[in-house]
């Protein structure tokens, strides 16, 4: 263990509850939001005034088979990160077995589990990281790196047809902040800190990473990393891969470091080698972030569009313009829906009159031809610098929305956005207790073909609703704006049968929306990384042979598949 | 050969003089200059009244290996290219086995070649480069991709001991704008533009890609990408890698493609690994690369600061504040005095008044204190967009830069900076008429280490010429500003003895200052590519397992070496 640095138990860790997503003790409440009974009722055939949830699921009903690791081997990982940070109970094998995308949850709520893995480990420094690659590689395990769980990839699951013993190597107590170095606006961090402890670490200093991914309170740096995450605010901050400048992973032959020194000309780079890879070439331990002094003024302007393709010339006006916001974002028409349906019912005095007056505002869109029901389209756009910077940026984008035939709504719907950013994930598992599925699909789009995008995606998707003679209800919104494009992020909620045909179904409709997606020169994923999930895909995406000399490259750096194998690209 | 598309022929395909940088007629002239024959004699040891340059070199003097490729091989390349695009001329061969840097230059000019490429192919389609690629890996060829023939990294130079035959692919006919995507503001271009053909085919429909490297006329876009190329305005349009968004590589068993599109999270990114690669994985046929409205307003601005330290402040500051400029950059004090030194005589009245105006306000400086002779330190800001625009952000410069101790001298001389730069190349030739080298060195460096980098490397360049006794000049500017750092760009100028000990004298000085910048941190170059140039430092660069793991990836895509072997990492 290393020396003289207090670092939290393994059980102190932060996890998700083993059968859904975050805490145990927080779930999703419709009670004061009057507007989604009839909307789950006319859009997705649930009638929670009748429907009753199933039972929470109960882990003491399920079979959880025992681990397989030896005894010996136990006994080495054990003196590696001491007996405490390792556990071989049967709720955090289950855990550690499965992300959170829906058919992740189906399995694990259902059991019968074909291959759980075998031990979780929680090294406490790069040097354990190390110790334990070289048990996996002379014992030959399995080892599959795990930062807070929240993939919708597979990419934390075991092989189901995994015959050597897998051990996850939970990255949660390597959470510091190891240095801020002010002057270049640079953090080495350890890959293990989960979103809010690394903002919490930052900004006590006056500092942020800026990167908030919809998964922020369950997932690590190391995970965004090794997945390619993108935050909500990458228009300002960037991507993961704009943000991570240099890194440190553990290989199989030992420590590779990329430096974070701007331009890296260095021939092919090693660093966009290992963003991505999904623990297949090591374990990233640290990360060199760019971090960023934190704004002085923030806010978040709600805007209206009468549709989607007056919303999306204004987006993309507002890309070409000179105004740098931090997020742009917005909903189509059915995402629109869905947000207003989502609002609280008022209780304040002020918020009943903020109520009146949106009342007012549709009747009179309404009366100048908007379609405010299906048609209409909320953007928001987030504003940071300075006071004067804000303001004039915001004159700016007040004109650009105008121009494309918008309004201005303000800042009041705006904070409403910001507050419950982090919260839908908690809604599937609600749904999931009335058998509904809900879940998303996300592709990069260039701004010539969004639209064809959009459009053929729904297309798709209710053709197969259709074809299956089941209603279904999807939503998107664009977001993540960049030079030649932006990311569409389509949610999808369809009931299911019965816990048998249950992923069968749901795969109908996510496979449909994919493939559309493939057809139309789009890409696999913006940012859920490729896991086992988007395999199907992959050469469609790289073309088989640059899927072949990725896999070539998995085979040289891991010749006995020890690192999370099967994941981007089979074996 | 591709059909129905009239492609320039081999000879009209724009190359540079054998023996030195671009054209037979452009060479530098000092009789316009009064401030440099002072600045020669008492910086570098060269008194231009006295001395005589050397005799113009002449190929026709110097013994040329015949060429040894194979008749048959010859033939069945032809038939691919067309007889008129394959050359074996002796000037072709030589101009095509050597790069433009200063061993370059000497080893081209001193005859006795070791090794030469025996022929050039100048393909006029992806299609015909399967072809002659499927030809190479066949007949056990050496292929190397070559663009503009600028780089100063050994890129493009055969292996003085491979007895394979060397056929090198000249790209330079496969020079058109494909197509332009003006929604997205991507455009589909083939690798083989040269930088002035690229802009002009972009410009008279109203686009820039904006990227300006020094060797813009004489490099291609193909070239850029292989060598992951930064231009002089990468602060707005980004470096190389950000701006090709897809490409096609043509790799020894077909095609890969990299998607244009914003978001790629398909695991480890092929894209990057390509960029950077100098033709170690495959021909680079077609970028897709973003482009820009050509902007409405443009102003370059120059300001002066007393020293480094205040003008570094000064940029950082400019770098961390809410103006995007589209350069930025700061001479030091020998940078400044050379750069006046450079300034042609002034004609007309206009420019004598001009003069004396500078006169008086260098000795209203160092009444000020200020030492105008060595220490003072140019900057040029260039400020792009509309006038609105470009007035604001001057207004935030000029007081950032009087806040950090700076003046603004105005428009007129970064005009000056504007016209002259693509111009400097050719002074290499004319010094080396005087038997003196004149070459660079760049890396990248944190804000916070910039100082000592920048300080640290004079240091050791002046040991090194005290140690050998002979004297020196160097000069450094930094420009390429990043979130964390920025590139500093170091030009020295040394005398030799003798045509036989020039190389050794070089690398005595030039090794030094590249160990310089591994000892604190610094990158083996911000972008003159790794080629055969800075391989003894890429170990310490990206660590030694890193080069291993890219050494595994050259081998596993290309077993047979035919692919520029011995670039980046050896073998």
């Amino acid at each position: 263990m290393s020396e003289g640095t207090a670092r939290p138990a393994a059980r102190e860790v932060r996890r998700h509850k083993w059968w859904g997503w975050g805490q145990d003790d927080v779930s999703f409440r419709y009670d004061n939001k009057p507007a989604f009974v009839p909307l789950a009722r006319t859009k997705i055939g649930i009638d929670l005034e009748v429907a009753q949830p199933g039972p929470e699921p109960d882990l003491a009903r399920l079979e959880v088979p025992a681990t397989t690791l030896p005894e010996e081997v136990r006994g080495r990982l054990a003196a590696v990160v001491g007996e405490d940070n390792l556990v071989l109970e049967d709720e955090f094998r289950v855990l550690h077995s499965f992300g959170r995308s829906l058919p992740d949850l189906v399995r694990v709520r259902a059991g019968g589990y074909e291959r759980l893995v075998d031990a979780v480990v929680y090294p406490g420094s790069e040097a354990e990281i190390e110790q334990i690659l070289r048990i996996a590689l002379e014992q030959d395990l399995v080892l599959i790196p795990y930062g807070g769980g929240s993939c919708i990839s597979g990419s934390v699951t075991p092989d189901p047809a995994e015959t050597r013993p897998v051990v996850t190597l939970n990255m949660g107590r390597m959470d510091r902040v190891v240095e801020i170095d002010e002057t270049a606006g640079l953090a080495r961090v350890e890959a293990g800190v989960y979103g809010p402890d690394l903002e919490e670490q930052l900004q006590e200093r006056g500092w942020t990473m800026g990167h908030f991914p919809d998964s922020f309170t369950y997932s690590t740096l190391g995970g965004w990393a090794a997945t390619r995450s993108s935050g909500m605010q990458s228009d300002k901050y960037g991507d993961i891969e704009d943000i991570v400048r240099g890194l440190r992973v553990v290989h199989p032959r030992g420590v590779i470091e990329t430096k974070a020194i701007p331009g890296r000309d260095s021939g092919p780079s090693l660093h966009e080698l290992v963003l991505g890879s999904e623990g297949r070439l090591g374990v990233i331990s640290e990360c060199t972030v760019q971090v960023h002094r934190v704004a002085p003024v923030r806010q978040v302007i709600a805007y209206m569009y009468p549709d989607w393709e007056h919303g999306i010339r204004g987006m993309h006006a507002i890309a070409r313009s000179e105004v740098k916001p931090t997020f742009t974002r917005l909903s189509d028409g059915p995402e629109t829906e869905f947000s207003l349906a989502m609002v609280k019912a008022p209780t304040s005095t002020k918020g009943k009159v903020a109520a009146k007056v949106q009342d007012g505002l549709f009747a009179y869109l309404r009366s100048q031809g908007w379609d405010t029901s299906e048609e209409m389209c909320i953007s928001y756009v987030c504003f940071e610098g300075t006071k004067e910077r804000v303001e004039r940026e915001k004159a700016i984008v007040k004109k650009i929305v105008k121009r494309n035939g918008g309004i201005t709504l303000g800042a009041g719907p705006g904070a409403i956005y910001d507050q419950k950013k982090f919260d839908t994930p908690y809604l599937r598992d609600f749904l999931m207790g009335y058998r509904v599925f809900g879940d998303v699909c996300d592709t990069g789009a260039s701004w010539s073909m969004i639209n064809e995008v959009h459009s053929t995606v729904y297309d798709a998707f209710h053709a197969q609703r259709r074809e299956v003679g089941k209603p279904g209800f999807m939503f998107c919104h664009m977001s993540h704006s960049y030079h030649g494009g932006a990311c569409l992020y389509f949610t999808f909620a369809i009931p299911y049968e019965s816990e048998e045909t249950a992923l069968e179904e749901y795969y109908g409709a996510k496979n449909r929306v994919q493939q559309t997606f493939m057809e139309h020169g789009s890409t696999v994923s913006h940012h859920h990384a490729v896991g086992t999930e988007h395999q199907p895909w992959i050469e469609e995406d790289i073309t088989e042979l640059g899927a072949e000399v990725i896999r070539g490259i998995f085979a040289q750096n891991d010749p006995g598949r020890n690192l999370n194998p099967g994941k981007i690209v089979s074996p």
